[in-house]
């Protein structure tokens, strides 16, 4: 007797968002597509030297470590590297606040894992990242949707949202995946006020805070935490869960992030991780550490600034001299994306299928909101194509917005 | 207001194994102790050269693909590899049967999100591997425990196990962890027969089996599962998902295992590692699959089943000869472990501590089980020391086992 397979699943698998975006999205791998749709970096700026010697030395030096099983909380330097450089800002971070992951999708993972009960609300950006509803998925977790503007998270309806008792508030604070938006200073200090009052964790993912192309770099809400809350010069034991990732400034391709948080809290999120993956490849966390110290990451970041910042520049012209004038979109200010407001009553799943049939691509918005009927959005990619594909695709895809709206049955009067 | 972090904590962290084991290892690792405790390969065998020009080669030829964001399923040619050679025995593995995770503990968390409802019971070898336990603790799993003897477990008990409805059996065939103990070709055959018709799936964890030192190799459960079944020469469809790893025929470090399972099954658990870390690392599954090819990992496999024969055999030869005639012990024909039955009444915690004051380490045997008031074992590697090592950890071992026996108090007569 066969398994009856899916009579096996388990419930939480039934809940998993949907794979429609992965398959839309395997329509743009054909070569001649020019694709804003991942979100991906620029490979042709990774430090391939750099991490060509790092490999060569840790194995010269440090094979029999190198290869060998190691510990959940991870390769130690690289935990005293990223706890010193968050202590540059006014907070106490200790090896004992840090948690190297595989990938800032893992500690997403974990994060849900121990927060997250079936059923338990988790309060987020409307748009928010993918990504974390995909990781919050498996655990079973409903969503408080609360929409953004220019200046992130629109912090006047958060008390409202908090009466649903979320678990967490899950935010991206800098450049936000998908809309490119930063989180204002003024409300930074009244999201964190808030939680403070309410005792509501907040978890910051901040895969995208070192690409700042302009404007004033703003303090991680981890940091405003820590202010707010005194901080009394030992490590950090506060309401502010922080991710980052070494993805988006060096490769993502060695899937090496961290958490930093309360011990405590990072206690427990190491007995998670060690039924999840043991521990993160011990050999990528040693390269990504000797590819980043003595201040290679501060200089490699200067320079995808410059990159990213030309991209983006690019964009908007070309977004400005293409698009037709109902279009609207985010002005980012760093990282890599930018949100498309598209005329209202457009069809994004129509016009994905017209873009592609004119070999560009975007993501439909609709896959970030979590509340029904979101309005008509694109995330669109800067950081990875050359300019003047950048340029042909934007009037590629313009020419799709018009030819759609051309064709959209007008609603018959009522 | 600082949050009451236990408070916010979901059920399934309070169902997680306790970290004791971890903290007692953690009394193991000054640099003066024999440790027989952890389940490490032998470094100093690791093919570091082979690793060197692995690393030099996918960065001066495939960089900018080694370092970016790759797909879930895993890299299309180490996937391609891994069918080729399971493919080998009478079954048709194709490469949608092969999903790559970040080792083989990913592996098993990945299978317990898929499969285990909170409360759903699990079929598992007493005893059994703890790593497992701690994967499917995180999905809140419940036991239903099967004994075992020198041949595996014991299937005539099988049938009244299987009343209690497990979602799945999880066995570990070759050389088990912990006891070292291998299920005969006439079990395999009688339990892929009630798996049938029972319809219940079976998880084959298969870490160890190329590490065999003697003796004939036995057909993988899924191999005989291909077979009872009918195999077609299409891609498998059976009722086994079958693990293995790097880890123990290459190095642990890199975090790099497989799962062949059921297209279908295989195209749930790419949704669910989406969720977990998005893929695992590029780079280190190129480096792996440059490493293992072209018969590369058989040649390298021939001389650690050498090296750990050796090691087997010197462990061996010295329990003979130090202990005390009540020990008993397993007799593996592979891997890294084997199992010591100590005299009834021992108090292994009691040892433990003893053993650690005289410098010697074992993994105290009542983790593995998951049914209380376990009989007194311990659990010996023999892969990770050389042999005056382990002849000295024997001796000194034997020395704690005879004074705990010595100072036991008698239970005194009702």
């Amino acid at each position: 007797m066969e398994t009856l397979w899916e009579s096996r699943f388990a419930l939480r698998t039934q809940r998993m968002t949907s794979s429609l975006i992965r398959e839309l999205l395997k329509l743009t791998q054909r070569p001649e597509v020019i694709s804003f749709a991942g979100g991906l970096p620029a490979a042709e700026y990774f430090p391939v030297d750099r991490f060509q010697e790092a490999c060569q030395r840790v194995l010269a030096t440090q094979a029999h470590y190198a290869l060998q099983y190691s510990p959940t909380e991870g390769y130690l330097p690289l935990r005293e590297m990223i706890a010193e450089r968050l202590s540059r800002y006014n907070i106490c971070v200790e090896v004992e606040n840090v948690l190297i992951t595989t990938g800032s999708q893992q500690a997403l993972s974990l994060i849900g894992a121990l927060l997250i009960n079936p059923g338990d609300h988790v309060l987020v950006e409307q748009p928010t990242y993918l990504g974390a509803l995909q990781a919050f998925a498996t655990y079973q977790a409903e969503y408080v949707g609360v929409p953004t503007d220019d200046h992130g998270i629109c912090v006047d309806e958060l008390p409202a949202a908090l009466r649903h008792g979320p678990k967490f508030m899950y935010i991206l604070p800098n450049f936000q995946n998908p809309a490119g938006v930063t989180l204002s200073a003024g409300r930074r200090e009244r999201l964190i006020a808030l939680a403070h009052q309410q005792g509501v964790p907040i978890v910051e993912d901040d895969p995208y805070g070192q690409l700042r192309f302009e404007g004033e770099h703003l303090k991680p809400l981890v940091v405003e935490d820590a202010e707010q809350s005194g901080n009394n010069g030992k490590a950090y034991t506060g309401n502010v869960i922080y991710v980052s990732t070494f993805s988006k400034t060096l490769a993502p391709g060695l899937r090496t992030a961290w958490i930093v948080a309360s011990p405590p809290v990072i206690n427990k999120l190491v007995q998670l991780k060690q039924g999840a993956d043991l521990h993160t490849s011990t050999f990528t966390q040693m390269v990504i550490y000797e590819v980043a110290k003595d201040g290679f990451i501060d200089e490699h970041v200067r320079r995808l600034r410059q990159v990213y910042r030309q991209r983006r520049d690019t964009m908007l012209a070309a977004l400005d001299r293409y698009m037709p004038s109902e279009v609207r979109w985010t002005q980012p200010e760093g990282g890599l994306f930018l949100w498309m407001h598209l005329p209202p009553g457009t069809d994004v799943r129509t016009l994905f299928e017209e873009a592609v049939r004119r070999d560009v691509a975007f993501v439909p918005g609709d896959a970030f909101f979590t509340t029904p009927n979101p309005p008509p959005t694109a995330r669109l990619n800067f950081s990875c194509m050359p300019e003047d594909a950048i340029i042909e695709g934007i009037r590629r895809l313009s020419g799709a917005i018009q030819d759609v709206q051309a064709k959209a049955v007008p609603v018959p009067a009522p």
